[in-house]
């Protein structure tokens, strides 16, 4: 029974994007998702543990990205500098494509509290992963906690940024810009 | 049919954990919990809109403490400086029956992944309210971002170390020992 369904989970990322537009997250099914994207509910289950996880299933290989990049960086890389590499890591991974459903992705998401939290839960699973590997190079434990932090605020605002059809740069320049935004917003603190 | 009900919401609030402690947070209903307390699930219904967020019931009332804290700073206060208003303000409202079951919120939060997601947008909520107080203070957006991520960090830092009963220092003396090390910490990210 088994077959080849090629880009399986993009499509049922796309489905889902569609539905959750059209009819709302909470009126859509995994049985609709998976029948938009032709495919089966038993297909869509090899995939995504629940209809939620369709819209965050990057969360482990970012977070994977984010760790190899700032352990890659030179060993006399301060801890934004590592955090930089990071950034360059996980941005260079990202596909016109994904750019190009990046606004139906970020109005689903705005339109449910459920998918906000679980959003904000990305972002701080993102930011300490990015703690960790900084904590692995030897950076204090406050220290990496705060540049985890600055590393997802950066990442966050450089996607924002890119998402916009006006814009002519790339995630990686739009995210190396942020974190710089960041490092002079942070000597202002007082 | 109305009657006074002595500390209701408190009630209610030392019943769940009990309950969340004892069978797990899944397993527990509201009938449960209003039953424990020796209160109807219609009082229930009165004090939360449902189970998960008795535990959460905080936040409005932390976010509003810490946006009136970092009001009240004087003009010439720099952006951490009025952050440590906020915190003192917050601070001051905890009570030692809250430092009393402080254990027992965080162990039930931390063995459910719906409850950490919660916990986890509660601490972005109150980053937002301050990071909101300090831009109406004039303080440019990114750097008001900053410093009320400072802040929530500076809190729970504070909060981890107070509910340790070997601990002897106010949760307002630790948050400003808290926020006096994530100022060094920033001054090395490099």
């Amino acid at each position: 029974m088994a077959r080849w369904e090629p880009n399986a989970r993009q499509r049922l990322v796309l489905a889902a994007l569609d539905l959750f537009g059209e009819q709302g997250y909470e009126d859509t099914t995994v049985a609709q998702i998976a029948e938009r994207a032709g495919l089966t509910k038993a297909t869509f289950f090899r995939h995504f543990p629940d209809k939620r996880e369709v819209l965050f299933a990057g969360q482990e290989a970012h977070s994977l990205l984010l760790a190899e990049g700032a352990a890659a960086a030179p060993d006399a890389a301060t801890p934004l500098e590592a955090v930089g590499a990071a950034l360059d890591a996980l941005t260079a991974s990202f596909t016109a494509e994904q750019r190009e459903f990046a606004p139906r992705l970020l109005s689903v998401v705005a339109a449910s509290t459920e998918l906000l939290e679980r959003a904000t839960f990305k972002r701080a699973a993102l930011a300490a992963a990015l703690a960790s590997a900084l904590s692995k190079r030897g950076v204090p434990e406050l220290t990496a906690g705060l540049a985890g932090e600055l590393g997802a605020h950066a990442f966050y605002r450089a996607f924002e940024r890119w998402v916009d059809p006006a814009s002519e740069r790339t995630l990686t320049e739009l995210a190396r810009q942020a974190l710089g935004e960041l490092r002079s917003a942070a000597a202002a603190l007082g």
